[in-house]
């Protein structure tokens, strides 16, 4: 295939394919921030593979690394039975991030992808607390599976169920409505009200920053407020740190500073490091009570994605990275705001932090404009929100200044043709 | 990680690790239908990653085709965007295995794993006929999710759900109550009778072998009476492939001989070709009906397995492996028949067909002990079945003679030795 | 209302009205096996308010107590407060009808419902056992609301539910798939293997004479059967006598002939004797572990039903009822049979025991017309089964031989009649 | 049974029996407001059965058509066939409670309780939207069958149960979070956001003023503003008049003085006249949907409460008792405000409306004492609340001046009583 042609797409795939869509062309090289097409037309990239990709594409030294060790005849697939590069992983893991950080969890390989990590998460919660019920947010996203779905709050998403999704209960999430504490305090009522009908929970899951769901970040001492509910009344907490994780918001766990210990960690999207599936669930040691083999899975064992995972470990022995992407940060924030402001007509608020950062606007479908002018400009840019009201940027956390910058050019130049042909529409 | 020390897993790993306990000692290079673990010791793989490595491990010729792409920077994870690699496997599948079979279906990626690919395939099914109920089979195994955990028969996972599982209703599967036609009659009557309780399905789901169930292989007559049941009322039929597709049984699809055309086929384990995650989901096009996005996920785009996916397909281009894998079964049913024979303490029957056969042990625990034998003499083999009453031998399907011969030695060797124990144990 | 004028009903009574359609009249008094309606039109009672009325229309001792009672203001409702009344029930009841057959239960007054005894029922073994699923059998009825319906079999109702119905597993009831012992040894393997998908149940409910599904009458050998892998599996045995109970297959209970001593009793209908209602469950005192109000109800506290019922319980001071009960069931059966035999054309096959028989025939739609000419001359008698392929005899208990012999020439006229129209339906 | 001796219930009765425990004596003959134990002690009923007493015990008027109907042998039960009483009944229940209120509703006999309605009232909206969810509100309480139970906020109840229970979403009732119309905010905001996770209801299930929830009155702006959320979202409107309709609250139904139209009423307790078992499920025209016996019960038809219920709607031919209510409630609200001043100790909150009102006390277990205080003075009164904490007043609307006043007078003496104990305890 040398053409830059949809027609096999169309013919052979599912009309389930969404994101082709979007970004009618077809890829084929990629380099840290960039990508190319069939055409070597090249793109920025401020969609990381929704967050998978957070080091940027094919990182060098995991090129490096991978390369060898697929050259070497090391083990592809283990299942989890040990191979040096799980075990190599493991210890790196221990070592670089949770020891630094005083967490102390058990490491389980659910199967590779996000929602194996949640299925795993919610079955165990249930388990070790012999409850059924599990609290989610508003605008939470989790997952497809039916476990996962459930979790979940989009109503097209759930929908594709086909089956009453069950055994959860939505609370509000941080912010929802407007009104400092009253989120948290609605929560207690319900959860102490011996008559409210929201049975004692299991667990507690949430992302600290919705990403799918419309770029919410949840204040820290929301966060604090919720560790505090599940202490007092024994219920697990679970931060599904899918996409928020791994340096996402400048630290490598996203609730690093709410100061938080949740009993219970989802991570994959970018653990794998070099956009290889691989999937954790970290288990605080006392709630390590599954049985060896209850949940199980045939990729749980993917050494390819060790080794890359291993060597993109490298990037936390020090403190470069985050602080690079705290900076980055607030030229994002920044940026975002002049935007609002400059472009009124956009009615635009902003929303989330760190390299999870975009602008809601109350426009019906413009943010989806303006993605898309963004792709025909060179840049790669996703939606997000329940109404597909959020555009949101998602650059690699390893972008450099330059790379940054022509990204936010080129997203300011999609913004002012979009309200330009906004107004003509108007007018016209 | 230089030393043969499982000390790392026992102490960050969670107790849900399972394989590494039959099979402790760390692994590192593999090749074929060779295993080493770091003191150079060499094991035999009857295992094949569960059916993960049909191909056996690390293939030369898609090794060189996926170091090419790692070095040339293809695109890694391009979720369902459209790149070079997943056009030309979807291309290659079509002209190399649907085409010839006569088989018209639209493929989804569905996620990566066996679950992803059933839980798609359920919520679908459910979707476009409006009904929650699906029958699955007795023994039946078909993922750790949710929705997949409720067609699974197992008991202890699914005691790991920690909840209530639903929408699903077990049916008796082939020669389950021993007489011939009579779990058909029995599926048709409830199914036809308007007071059985049995709510009329969206969907059967079925493996044509049960792996993980026991080795419980369907005849031929058996799914083309489940077809005759599907077709008469409306039902959708799908097939779950994962582990008894990709040339396992001696064909790519293991329905093949039965000629039944489903209407969802789900495929995984192998489909990567090198072990690395992919799935794919088989829709006949007249039930494509999922929205754009309706079921989505993270690593639906993983090039990696697209590059081996397609070099693998070149197997499939002529009937040479089909054959090979076709005759190899018969030596491999004539082995194991001579082995029930000759060692009558063994109590054994024999399960399963293609490259999915093995012996069901009544004596209890005596199928573990066979394959903890073989262990020590460097077989690798896993037992399956609700009690693990089954050893069951899945060497790679490219295995040679030499390979094979050298393994049933070895489980040969593992079956006198546990006889004769067992002996000692009644006499003392 | 003076005139046998149905627009009334017609007007301002929902669709969801049934028996009105079949019995088009109004009715007013009633006695013994005799109906009236407002034209003072004679009618025979075969139908019993479907087991309601086991002793008949307003039985003259039951009258003079409850009129008595009435009459000196004597408590009428009083939710579960002790009453003069309830207590000579409860004390009656335990010496005429537990003590003597040596049946040790504790009474719970559920509300005044069959329905309500079955969830009553439900709820506590699920919670003495702390499992979910419940066995039911095919063709089997329970009730309207959700608990109760979800263990009956009947498409129909289960319809009427909107949405899946769970925690329950249909099995095949006595002679289902017509082969002595095998629906007892598939339930035994469904139960005893680990892989069958069937979690362990908190009991397995049922009826020993199905009315509503077609009086299908389970064996002896089969409740004993049931009894005891309830025993071997630590399952509780929960018989809904709702129907078959109070006399109406010749014993107080309808299992006292199969000698076998359920866990859970449910009983409604005629135990009231008066038409009124009032349910009981019986419980075996190691399982009566409600809370105290843990389950409740309005009219737990119906004391003029449980005047009426103490009185009715004179009948069973001695055995003349049930001897004569199972006198006439042979008569009824006799009568039945020659029917089956004298009129080939109704593809007739008998069903039931005691008060509880009838013919299935093959005919479509035939048992609905044999039905509406028996209304036309005077005999109320309804159908049953999934398909309404049963006409169903259902006298008083109390009835006299001229009653019987009187409803039975009805009915013979009836089956004349429809069978000589079938033959010019054909003909023409 | 002529003594007063609990040693029957004790032996007997199971242990879920609960008011026999707060009023522990045998009651024998009641008439009006009065009740009489064995003994000949007199109670004055402040408790009227749960609200199924609302015209008194044994209303004279009643009593006499009764005693006639029984006595010229009038049909008892009669299933849903057409009899004289019931179409009596239903042409009454049209002259003089639907037609000039301008409801239009048909009538469906469910089931002769509370649960009943409800359960068919569910069904049904389900049925009718195709959806599956519905949503309640915190401390509603709507019965104890599965269905009911689902939408019933105790976690007491909920408990018993003894499975998840499904397909209901909770919403806070009117002042909930004591901030004017914030609560209806809250559930706009969750129906409207398709991020929500609350999957678009069949129907909202409501009472006006939650009995068991603890006196908790919504206002009618509220309730209009419920009405308004269904209307405009095709939502259907349950009110559940169980306990607060026929004249509980001064007007026949309680949600009257709002001007709502709800899609489906539930009535039963009183709605019989004469406490005797009977429901009505009031479905408007457009949503009358149910197949001939989708839904059906044996005791729908239940005669002698059909007598009664005609014979107490002459109760509401003229505004006499509405207005006599209202003016009560008026002296109710009155003495226990002046309770509450009085006596700060209480820590005491008006909760209720109508012949609903009550005091919820902040001291623990206060409210107990003050109700078994009362009825060692010989006044039934009980408590509500997830807590116990509520203390009930719930006279018959039929009391005079002279009852009323001597009733609130013990209750009084029972308050101070109690105040001085728990003084004492404190001191101590």
């Amino acid at each position: 295939m040398n053409q830059n042609d949809l027609s096999i797409f169309n013919e052979h795939e599912s009309e389930v394919r969404s994101y082709v869509r979007g970004f009618p062309t077809v890829f084929h090289e990629a380099k840290g921030y960039k990508l190319w097409d069939l055409d070597k037309k090249e793109y920025i990239d401020f969609f990381s593979g929704a967050g998978a990709l957070n080091y940027g594409h094919n990182d060098d030294n995991m090129k490096k690394k991978l390369i060898e060790y697929i050259q070497e005849d090391g083990i592809t697939h283990s299942l989890d039975m040990a191979s040096k590069a799980k075990g190599e992983f493991l210890e790196k893991f221990h070592e670089v991030i949770l020891k630094p950080r005083d967490l102390n969890y058990k490491v389980m390989f659910p199967g590779p992808t996000g929602t194996n990590t949640v299925e795993s998460a919610l079955k165990l919660a249930r388990k070790v607390t012999g409850r059924t019920n599990v609290i989610s947010f508003t605008n939470g996203f989790h997952g497809m599976t039916i476990g996962a779905l459930s979790v979940t709050g989009n109503a097209f998403k759930r929908k594709g169920a086909g089956i009453p999704l069950q055994n959860a209960v939505t609370m509000p999430f941080d912010n929802y409505i407007q009104n400092t504490n009253q989120e948290i305090e609605y929560m207690e009522r319900l959860l102490d009200d011996n008559g409210s009908g929201i049975d004692t929970p299991a667990a507690i899951i949430l992302e600290t920053v919705q990403g799918e769901g419309g770029l919410n970040a949840a204040r820290m001492e929301w966060l604090q407020a919720v560790e505090k509910i599940c202490r007092e009344r024994d219920i697990l907490l679970i931060i599904d740190d899918v996409q928020a994780g791994v340096g996402r918001t400048g630290t490598f766990f996203s609730f690093e500073p709410a100061g938080i210990k949740p009993d219970i960690v989802c991570l994959s999207k970018s653990i794998g490091g070099y956009g290889s599936p691989l999937a954790l669930t970290l288990i605080h040691p006392d709630y390590d009570k599954f049985a060896p083999g209850e949940h199980n899975g045939t990729f749980r064992g993917n050494n390819m994605a060790f080794v890359t995972a291993t060597e993109a470990l490298n990037y936390w022995k020090d403190d470069q990275l985050e602080k690079s992407v705290q900076e980055k940060s607030q030229r994002i924030q920044q940026f975002l705001n002049d935007m609002i402001k400059k472009y009124p007509q956009l009615k635009g608020t902003h929303r989330g932090r760190g390299f999870m950062q975009g602008i809601a606007s109350e426009v019906d479908g413009l943010a989806d404009k303006v993605a898309g002018k963004c792709f025909e400009h060179g840049l790669i840019m996703e939606t997000a929100g329940p109404d597909d009201e959020v555009f949101k940027l998602f650059p690699p956390i390893t972008i450099d200044d330059e790379g940054l910058e022509k990204g936010l050019a080129i997203l300011q130049k999609a913004i002012e043709e979009v309200v330009a042909e906004e107004k003509d529409l108007v007018t016209s």
